[in-house]
C-alpha cells in the first residue's frame, strides 16, 4: 500500500531586526506559492518565521513584545493564511505567542488545507539562560522570554486530502532530545514537523563547536531519531547571516529509515519538495520499533523520576 | 583538563557452527594481544563473542545449552581472563548467561585489570521471536532462548588506572533504543561499550534492507545516543558470513560529538586503538546536555506509562 503526500520544507534566508513585518511575510508567501506551484499540499516554515532571532539580543521587555503574536491569526499574519487557503495548502510555523493573559511562549501551530489550527505546540526544551552571561559576545536568552511549554507532546491527524498522517511537532532544540521524539513515537507519528535557528558558531561561548560541527549535530539528531521512531521528518531552518550573527542551514526532508531524501543547499529562502509515501513508517513499526512487542519501560524509570545526573555508587 | 584513556575495539570475523572453542579463543587472545602492544588498557569484543550467533539456528534446548556459559570465567574461557591479567589489560565482553537456577540470559562483563568484574548486564531488548516465522529462510529466535535481562541499565566506575570513567553496557539491538542510553547518560555515563551481531540482510524476511542501510542504522543509532548523551562510545561488530548469513562490520568508536574517531575496514579479525579524553564530555553535559537545567520529565511520562503505541484521539 502507498499513501502519497507531497510536503515541502520552506528555509528562510535571514530576517534582520531592521526588516519590516511586511517584508518577511512577503517572502513567506512567496515560498509558499513557489511549493504550492509544485504540487505541495504542506509547507513547514521555520521556529520564529515571523522575525529575527530575536533571543540573541538583551532587551527590556516592552521592546520584546513587538516580536510576540497576541493570537493566530492576526492582522500582521493574516495575509499567509488567506494566500495559503485560497491555494489550498496547509503549514507549519513557529511564532511567538504572547496569550489572553499575559504568558509567552515559543510556539508552532499546524494549519490545514482549509485554514483551520490542526495542532498547537509550545516549546518544551527551551536553551539558553534567563540571565546574560556575563563577557559573552552573544546571548541565547530563550529561559528569559518565554515560559516552558505547557502543552506536552499531542499527535494529531493531518487533513484527511493529506491521507490523514499521524503528525507531532516539535521546536528547533527539542529535536536534540529523544523523549520528545519518543512522546510521538508513542502515539504512532509517521510525520514529524519542526523549525530551528540554530547559531552557527558555538552558542555557549566556546570555541570549540563551529558550523559544520553544529550542521551534524542537527543532522544526526533528526536522522536517528526519526529512525528509532519509524517516522518522516522535516526539519526547516531559518539560515544565514542576521545581524552578523551566522545561522546554520541544511534543512531537509527525511524518511523512516533516517535517510536525507532532499536537502537545502543555500543559506536563503529556499523550498524542497518531496512526495513521500506515509505508509513507508509501517516496516519499522511493525518489525524493529515494534514497541508493544520490544519496549521493557520497567527498566525507564530514571527518565521520569530524576532531572539530572545522579552518578552510580562508588565501590 | 585531559583524562587519557587508551582503548580498543576487537572486532572478530565469522565464527562457524563447526568451530572448535579453543579455536575462537584463541583469536580471542590474538587480538587481546594487538590491543595490549598497541598501549590499550582496555579492548571491546563483541556480543556472544566466544561462539556463532546460534539464535539463528532452531535447535533443541539441549544443543543450545553447549553455547551457554555456567560461571564467568569458567575453564573454557580461563585463558582469556588469565592472558588479560597478565597483560594488565581489561575488556568487555558479551557472551551467553546460564546462572546456576537455570536462567538464560544474553549477558556481557566488563572486566578491570586485575581480573575482577566491575560490571555485569543483561539484554533488556531482546529483538527477534519465540517461535520460528514459517516461510522465512533465516530466524532471530533471541526471545527464544534468553530471558529479558533483569539487572536494568546501572553504570559503573572503570579502573583508577583507567582515570575511573563512569561505563555503562549495552548489547546490539539496545543501541538503537534511546532509553535506554538516556538510562546511562542520568548517571553521568563518559563511555558506553557495547557488542554486536546484526544481520547484513533485512532480518525480518524481506527485502528492504540491504549491508548499506544496515550499517547506516547502527552508526546513526550509535553517533546520534553519543552525542545526545555526551558520552564516548565503542560499538564493535561480529561480522562477515557465517555458515552463509552474513553480519555487517562497521566496529567503530564515537566522540562525545557523535563523530567518529576509528572504524573498522574489513569483516575479519580487526582492532581498532584510540586515545581518549574522558573530560571531553564535559562540553556537553554542562552546555546542551546539562540536564538538571534543560530536562522536563513531566512530560515524558508515555515512556514509563505505555508499553506500546496509542493512537491519538480522532477529531
Amino acid at each position: 500500500m502507498s499513501r502519497l503526500f507531497r510536503v515541502a520544507a520552506a528555509q528562510m534566508g535571514p530576517i534582520h531586526l531592521q526588516d519590516s513585518r511586511e517584508q518577511t511575510l512577503n517572502r513567506m508567501i512567496a515560498l509558499l506559492e513557489t511549493s504550492a506551484a509544485q504540487g505541495a499540499q504542506f509547507v513547514v516554515f521555520p521556529e520564529l518565521a515571523f522575525t529575527t532571532f530575536f533571543p540573541r539580543w538583551l532587551l527590556e521587555q516592552d521592546k520584546v513584545d513587538r516580536y510576540f503574536e497576541p493570537a493566530m491569526p492576526n492582522p500582521q499574519v493574516a495575509a499567509l493564511f488567506e494566500r495559503a487557503k485560497a491555494l489550498r495548502i496547509g503549514f507549519y510555523v513557529g511564532y511567538a505567542e504572547l496569550t489572553p493573559d499575559g504568558h509567552h511562549y515559543n510556539s508552532a501551530i499546524t494549519v490545514g488545507p482549509d485554514g483551520e489550527i490542526l495542532g498547537h505546540y509550545r516549546k518544551v526544551h527551551l536553551p539558553g539562560s534567563v540571565e546574560p552571561r556575563i563577557g559573552e559576545p552573544v546571548q541565547q536568552l530563550e529561559k528569559r522570554y518565554f515560559e516552558y511549554g505547557n502543552l506536552g507532546f499531542q499527535a494529531f491527524y493531518g487533513a484527511e486530502e493529506w491521507k490523514a498522517p499521524i503528525m507531532g511537532m516539535l521546536i528547533c532544540n527539542d529535536r536534540r532530545w529523544p523523549e520528545a521524539w519518543r512522546e510521538y513515537g508513542l502515539q504512532g507519528v509517521e510525520l514529524m514537523v519542526m523549525g530551528y535557528n540554530s547559531a552557527a558558531y558555538d552558542p555557549n561561548g566556546g570555541t570549540a563547536e563551529d558550523e559544520a560541527l553544529r550542521t551534524f549535530h542537527s543532522m544526526v539528531s533528526t536522522q536517528a531519531n526519526a529512525y528509532m521512531n519509524a517516522t518522516w521528518a522535516i526539519s526547516v531552518a531559518k539560515a544565514g547571516v542576521e545581524d552578523g550573527f551566522g545561522l546554520i542551514g541544511a534543512s531537509c526532508i527525511v524518511d523512516p529509515n533516517g535517510i536525507v531524501v532532499a536537502q537545502a543547499k543555500s543559506h536563503e529562502d529556499e523550498v524542497l519538495v518531496a512526495e513521500i509515501d506515509l505508509d513507508a513508517c509501517q516496516q519499522g513499526k511493525t518489525k524493529m520499533f515494534n514497541f508493544e512487542m520490544h519496549r521493557q519501560p520497567r527498566h525507564y524509570r530514571r527518565i521520569v523520576d530524576q532531572v539530572g545526573v545522579q552518578l552510580p555508587p562508588k565501590a
